[in-house]
């Protein structure tokens, strides 16, 4: 029988029926020379890799990226993961009475409430230069900040996920400097809400939060990005010398590697607590990812983000 | 003038008086064939290598480790170090009316009041299995627990160390369980309060705090003495084999590296903020040792135990 | 014509008929919608990897892993690699007067021949401590070595493999200690029976030796799991703290690397020869493995477990 | 008999006297406890360290660095090194008639023949925009290229050596376009121009050449300051955004690896090209550097600066 | 329309048809068990994978490696590649009155005139022992050196590619000895004359310039081998001994790191050189290949022999 | 009271006298501007460094490197280590009646037996070639065999020690080649006789084993040299192709990893082997040096060539 399922809910042997969104769709050529579809599909609960068999050249053209689809299919096992062979797809329509927003992957608080909170923060900040750099910032991002991932394929690749990384950094980070006692809190706040800024100009995304790197990203990365941006905004606003260059610091210093992108490691404790608290988060979020998946007393798969380490979710 | 200073206020051109603990005392040549003596010594501040020129032959034996001695000389500059040469040293006597507790540098919270609070930590796990054991471990190690260091030579290498980073990570890690719900709190505070139980063995210390390695330490190491410990336990309470499988897995992965001692990564999420909420405290510890002796704008030398970073103290 | 051929026969081109040992089965779907079974099939001389195309859904359910079977094929070549197409496939039935023992690859010697050269081992001991642990592990470990592989897919995964890694150990054990006079055999061979003995526990493994990672392997791997082990029987039998901790250490020790899986080193002579013994006989069954099937004056092709090397066979 | 011999000519057991050029200067104690001066002197020709043996407290500050003074001394030999015992020493006066400029080790061309070679490289840029931002932050970098040296001690630490480094790199950047025609000389120009203009900011030099990190050099280095001075200079001209982006990535990428402090690599050939322009300047000069003091025939002793690799140098 | 198209002109969509000659060719069974060939095909201007679907068992052997071919096909892309899906297919004949020379991707200078600019080289060497030896290496080499590519897939990996290396280097080499005017050029020249001249054993080519390793090459490589040589030679003339030293010295060293081949980096200035000469040649080589291929203002795919970076084209 | 006690029995506080050769001897400043003497001195049992204070100008000369002689001093101690305070120094003369062959440090058995044991394992070599080759490079090196160490400073650093490592190795190859019967005798005999054959070009050494590196040594390396070695002697002789090529390799191979000087592994199960046969042998020699001076239950100082491990002496 055919169910009515989302897509975490899927098991091997499904006959189903659902509504997805596109992420991405390629015509191919299969080793018997027939076009096939090869989709990747989306929903609230998760994605899944689909393919249409024995289609026309073109086809994927009707289907593009972002739209909301109906399918019909039937879930099989490949190498371990579940796939979706779709029997039957078209685009959503008027009398189907959805609306694209249930369907999209986003960060689980509403992206207003997360401003509101981050914005919060930044009136926590005391020292006037500091707090005018963040505040100008953060305020010109808002448009973006609203739907931009944090990556193209890694933690936090979700609508709204930028957001939601930098409000819950925020939060651990108010929670360490009551342990710290001596760390200042308007540098540690405003390290954790610049970091990743310019994020917004390393990838461009739609507003599903589906992101490719810019050219400006590729050359010069959003370290390098993010010291401009300050610098700009800090000579515009009159502020400090040594503010200016400590919060640079702070987003040059926020990768701790030279391999992983920066080429100094942190020399206030303010960037040291930068850094673990973003590794903190950035690693929560992907083992609650991965480990909602499976049942308690099982191995994930290797999971290629954590160093192919595959987790296990405890039974007691 | 002479005055009496305590170490971390002395500047080179002092000519100081005061009272000092021995850490390290040896009889040395020197290049023109004479014998010196080459101490360090310490107070609650710090502390500074002092030397004692032209002695005796066995004067060394007059003042063992540990002695609490008054001195009086000049303080020196050597390769951007300071130190002190002796002039006048004498162990101390009942007229001087001086108790060593005041002398040593020690955790800023008392043993008792640390224990007591660790101690609430243990009751608040409630899984009964996960309790017994580190409770039974906690109470048996507590007599130790009240002077041990957490190592030799690097981060809280001060009397009550051990207990003093056990405790600051619990705080951290409560703090952290309320940003990262899904996170097992019992779980969570067993690894913290666990995770270096062993170093009361890998390290002989005396009841100053100063250590050195166990034969055990150096053939085996904490962190397998841990997991054996926990094994040992857990079988004696008769405690579920996941949980005794778990803990120990914990104690294995918390140094996060191979080549720093960890064969497995954490595979657990609770692992993984173990991890990081030890870096973080150790992180801190060091960092505030080495700033507390810098001014404003200035940067300290390289760091040995930081990767030879050079940290900067802010003016702002 | 169709030619009855052990494994190591086969050559592209070849219609082969003969009886094989099902080592891994799998239901797949081709890049043109269809379902094939995909095994992994094994005889005495070797294994290969074959083909069944077209097949219906289930049919995998019918040819569990470890069956004999006798099948009718044709041999080709895919990427430089031997594969065998099946035309036909058949449980194997009384009247074919098989016997699934002549199929299965294993060492060499006889199960109970090593046991006892082992065991003669063991009674070289002479130390009354180290033999007493030594000997109190091999014979409750007895049952399962006589049929577990050293390992999931690297050298030695064969039936009975481990015992034969173990066995050929001890005998170059014995012979470096000529040369070397000085070495302390009771603990040379105590460390090559025990190094490895806990990959009884870190796998489980079906009577043809075929094996998966359990979760105490994955989580802790043999090397603590071992330790742990000496520990437990060391106290039950009261036996000296130093020599438990030096077993310890040996087990501890012999992979040699922290990213190997050893945090330290060896740290006395018995180790380092344990370390490299283990080495020498991992190579050497790697090399006449890989060799067996290539003619003089030929490259065999890049071979994973030794860093992508190509061997050589020489040709004089 | 004393000689009057320059830095190059000492041999041991000399007994020299000339003028030389104090670069560092510090009073120590000797571990008999008595007073010496440590010195660092210069003359054209290289640099030597000295002692000056039983000397007053404060005696150094009679001696500032940069000052030319007269001495006459021992050459004597101390693990491989040369050393200059002074008998005596004082400040150069009036009656000496020496002038200072002829005791600066510095580049072997004539700062302002230097500067209106490279300027003239600035003229041969075709691009407005690459050659206008250039050009601008050429000129305002005028005062300060004169004098400055390219490193603290690495390379080029002499007197007016950034800039013989530039011009060396324009040389063989322009012979190198001839074989590689399709490279766009105005990149690497000014890619060769620019690439360590803001080690005029990294470091504070005085008029000799001798030089420290500054802060700012400290937190974020001269690749991340000289990005900031291009986007800078690139906005107020109003310059193309693809050229801005390009020549950032030149400065971003010129150290090549990570862990010399380029987290990209370069993406465009003139990137490429700079860098090993870089690379065989830097080389060349050190191989020279360490080659002009040895025989035919000989090794140097390690240079730390090229991987303690010894030179040699060939007697054909 | 089918168009007469040449392989850097294809476009995927487009039916094309044109002459090339095959590089590679293999039988190969699909997934749906069908026959097809997989081939490589390649015309002066560059290569492109190629399917002929459905086709007998043994069609291989019609088209042998090395023969010109007439082929009618679509283009097609396939995971972002373009690839020839072969319609049509036969070997030229006589009638249709091509020529195999106007096909072969070689070096864009003819060999004979390369071989004379390299022989001028030679003549330049004044050093009689450096001439002979190199001389009498590179007129026996010649007949190889006509066709030999510079490496099996890398760099040069086209026909006289080797000498095409070679050549430019030398032109680069006599330039830089302009800037750095104190290196000795005899061996400069005589380096690059002789640091690859073992390739031409290390693999065995045809005339086509397509080369497999031979087993020598294998076992030894072209360091050891071209060492050997310089010995034999430079014996059998009677030369210096610390000439063939060095010239030994500068083929061990010229892969400079450890891991790439080269157990000792340069001692001498000229080996250093040599070894940067090389790189850029290589790099200019492979940069200039693979963005002929793209757009201003794009990126190309990540390029292997370029640690996976992806090259950027510029627009201005 | 003054004993005559050989260097192994040194104890801190002894007044001793005794013979000692002179390994190394260095007039020194001390920082007072003292001359001093710095020697090394050994006997047959160790070395020591001594110093004798307050010398002559030119007194180094009168004990030239490699002379017997008298001392009498006080043994102390320094930073962990004794040194020799020498009191009284002066060369041995005939009255003494001292020959110099009893305090050198040497192997353990007379050179020419083990030059003879040696010997019969090249006549066990069967086939012709591989005979011929190893047996005409035995002949020839014998002289320098006889008195050659291994090493400059590491593992078997003492007279004769070079033929001691072989001598070992052959036996140890023995005894491997009855347990891996596979494996081709000849070829690992050669390997272990010709591996480091050219150490004997590598160092100058005089005839007390005391070595330093010779120019082609430090430009070529032994690896490079003995690969040339085999190349002229096998050429000379005819010998075959491939055997010729199979022993290059083997030397080429046989330090295993590109950053020890093998840009190649071994392809061949004998020359596995042979580096595994060189490895025990090395680290079972430094392993009995160090052990041999500590007590049981005690550990040794970290010891740089075994990667700064501290050796552990068991108590049973």
């Amino acid at each position: 029988m055919v169910e009515e399922k989302s897509i975490q809910e899927f098991k091997s042997g499904d006959e189903i029926q659902g509504f997805f969104i596109i992420k991405k769709i390629e015509m191919k050529l299969s080793t018997n020379n027939k076009n096939f579809l090869d989709l990747t599909v989306s929903d609230k609960t998760g994605e899944i890799n689909g393919k249409v068999w024995g289609c026309q050249e073109g086809q994927d053209k009707d289907f593009p990226t972002g739209s909301l689809i109906k399918v019909r299919g039937n879930i099989t096992e490949w190498k371990g993961k579940l796939q979706l062979k779709i029997n039957l797809m078209r685009l959503v329509n008027e009398d189907d009475g959805k609306n694209i927003e249930d369907y999209i992957q986003g960060a689980p608080i509403k992206p207003e409430e997360m401003f509101d909170e981050i914005y919060e923060y930044v009136q926590k900040i005391k020292n006037k230069d500091i707090k005018n750099i963040v505040e100008k910032i953060i305020l010109e991002s808002k448009e973006k900040l609203m739907y931009y991932p944090a990556a193209k394929s890694l933690h936090h690749a979700i609508r709204s996920g930028l957001m939601y990384h930098i409000l819950r950094m925020l939060r651990t980070g108010e929670k360490l400097s009551e342990v710290y006692a001596n760390v200042n809190k308007d540098l540690l706040f405003a390290g954790i809400l610049l970091h990743d800024i310019e994020k917004l100009e390393e990838l461009n995304s739609d507003e599903l939060g589906i992101a490719e790197y810019s050219k400006e990203g590729q050359l010069l990365g959003h370290i390098s990005m993010g010291m401009n941006k300050i610098s700009q905004v800090g000579q515009e606003l009159g502020a400090n010398e040594e503010i200016i260059m400590i919060l640079k610091h702070m987003v040059l210093s926020h990768h701790y590697e030279p391999e992983f992108g920066s080429p100094k490691k942190p020399m206030i404790p303010e960037g040291e607590l930068l850094h673990y608290i973003d590794m903190i988060d950035a690693r929560m979020y992907d083992m609650e990812d991965h480990l909602k998946n499976i049942e308690p007393g099982e191995f994930t798969a290797p999971i290629w983000s954590l160093e192919n380490r595959r987790l296990y979710k405890t039974s007691f």
